[in-house]
């Protein structure tokens, strides 16, 4: 397997690096190895046209995120931060066949978009999963970092996910399988939401806290938005639905943690959700940050596992 | 309002322009109207900083898909179709401040992007609605253009939904609102859907039917795919799974019809779903298609779609 660093790096590895043994990504299906071919559709890779091993063998941190543009940036900026000496104009999108997701590697760092929701995360997680799989990768760490709606919590928080939620705040993935409902669970790495969290007080000014974060099937009416196409509950209802939902621990909403939570908790991914809330619900529904603020928002994340990954592999100054 | 077409095609305008009346979009949301300024977050648009009557006053077609490239060509496919004298260049991404979707305007047609899954097209259709009654829209038909996977019929085959079943082949759409579960009806116009199929007859081998269109809250494990990174069941499982769903009258399975058929249902839009099938299921789980033959399968509902736009606006030769 490759090194995960150039060559002029490797000496910069500390004590603090926490790669002990090797940890695989478990694919949990007995049909796949005798497969012939595997062909990631909606990745535009597979493996008889691709050498996975050769592309992402030396693969030890995913994050994954909503949007395209934000995960380009997430790449262009650890590029920069891991001091790898290549060119802007080497950060390619590796999915540029389909428009379904946007991916980017830099050195052991790949970025990955999810688009919106439980559904389309799922499809990209399956396929990832499988990726790492064929590609032979050990001792990966996958971190979704994101936005969010606040509760009772300033905007600018960076919340740090203990347990993803439901919409009925219970700590559980309904998955449907052919016509069964399936429970899942939903707890997160408990070790590296910590590690984030000790990450993160080491950047000024930077307001961070561990919470339960609530995942909902929409993003208007699931999430007692009054301000959609449709809204048949008073004002009233609404805010009582958000006081219960913070009385229970939740501190932010989002649309992807508990799948995330659930299929990464089964295939021994060491997983974390990292999101940034836009506003307090419990004021707003609508977000109208000015331009410059949102921006610096969305990128608190991305500076927070920025530094996580540069601990993790003895970069720090 | 301004004319659906351009001047010189207005005596084009046949007795089969179906516009009779005025039927506008309905949101059905008490606060809406009391609202000083409505931002549409995810499509980058909002009442304070754009015109929306003059942007989109004149639109009588919405198109939706999942793939902003498709729906892209299909933007400039109906340009071409409909004779509209503007260079290609012309087609521009309305939402081009955003990267969450993306969508075009030719004449009266406008073709957006939704992503993939019932979230995803869900924060589409509440902006789009919105949208459409900012704008003062009226006489809207909307139609789903999609890829699906076929059960028991020829790859290649384009289905037009009669009704969205869920992954139970209920024809319901289970919404959350705050933490209750409310059921809404998945049927679609039928008077359009027959329209449709009449047009269908009309293109030369053109393998067409209207059936059931079955709608999974994912790719892998709901809709019975042996080929996830997870899979607990078996081939028997599976083809049973599917053979029953055939027994209910489900002809393809796709993410986003439920939801569609149920919002635009609510608000008054008069709606369809047409997915060409990339396979048949009860055969395969991958796709794995000549490149060229998918091209050309998934361009059957554009061109579906662009006869019965010319129909409607007695453009046809």
């Amino acid at each position: 397997m490759a090194s995960v660093l150039p060559a002029s790096k490797r000496s910069m590895r500390s004590d603090r690096n926490t790669y002990v043994g090797k940890r695989f990504v478990h694919v949990k299906n007995p049909y796949l190895d005798s497969m012939d071919e595997d062909i990631l559709y909606h990745l535009d890779l597979g493996t008889k046209t691709h050498n996975l091993p050769a592309m992402f063998g030396d693969v030890k941190f995913v994050c994954v995120g909503g949007s395209p543009n934000r995960m380009k940036a997430f790449a262009l900026f650890m590029q920069k931060e891991l001091r790898l000496e290549e060119a802007e104009e080497d950060i390619k999108d590796i999915c540029a066949g389909t428009d379904r997701y946007y991916m980017y590697k830099t050195g052991p760092v790949l970025a990955i978009s999810h688009g919106m929701g439980i559904p389309s995360i799922s499809i990209m997680l399956h396929e990832l999963i499988k990726l790492l799989h064929h590609a032979r990768c050990c001792d990966v760490t996958i971190i979704r970092i994101g936005t969010s709606g606040g509760i009772g919590i300033a905007p600018g928080t960076v919340v740090i996910t203990d347990i993803a939620v439901d919409s009925f705040f219970k700590p559980r993935f309904e998955q449907v399988i052919l016509d069964n409902v399936v429970t899942r669970s939903t707890e997160l790495d408990k070790e590296l939401s910590e590690e984030l969290f000790n990450c993160s007080k080491e950047i000024p000014n930077f307001p961070t806290l561990i919470g339960h974060t609530m995942c909902t099937y929409d993003f208007y009416e699931g999430q007692g938005r009054l301000d959609g196409a449709l809204c048949s509950f008073s004002r009233e209802k609404k805010l009582d639905y958000l006081k219960r939902a913070y009385e229970a621990g939740v501190r932010n909403i989002e649309m992807e943690s508990t799948v995330f939570a659930a299929m990464c908790g089964l295939c021994g991914l060491k997983a974390a959700v990292v999101c940034v809330t836009l506003l307090d619900r419990l004021d707003y529904d609508q977000i109208n940050l000015p331009h410059d603020v949102l921006v610096e928002y969305q990128q608190r994340p991305q500076l927070l596992i920025s530094n996580f990954i540069r601990r993790r592999l003895g970069l720090c100054d």
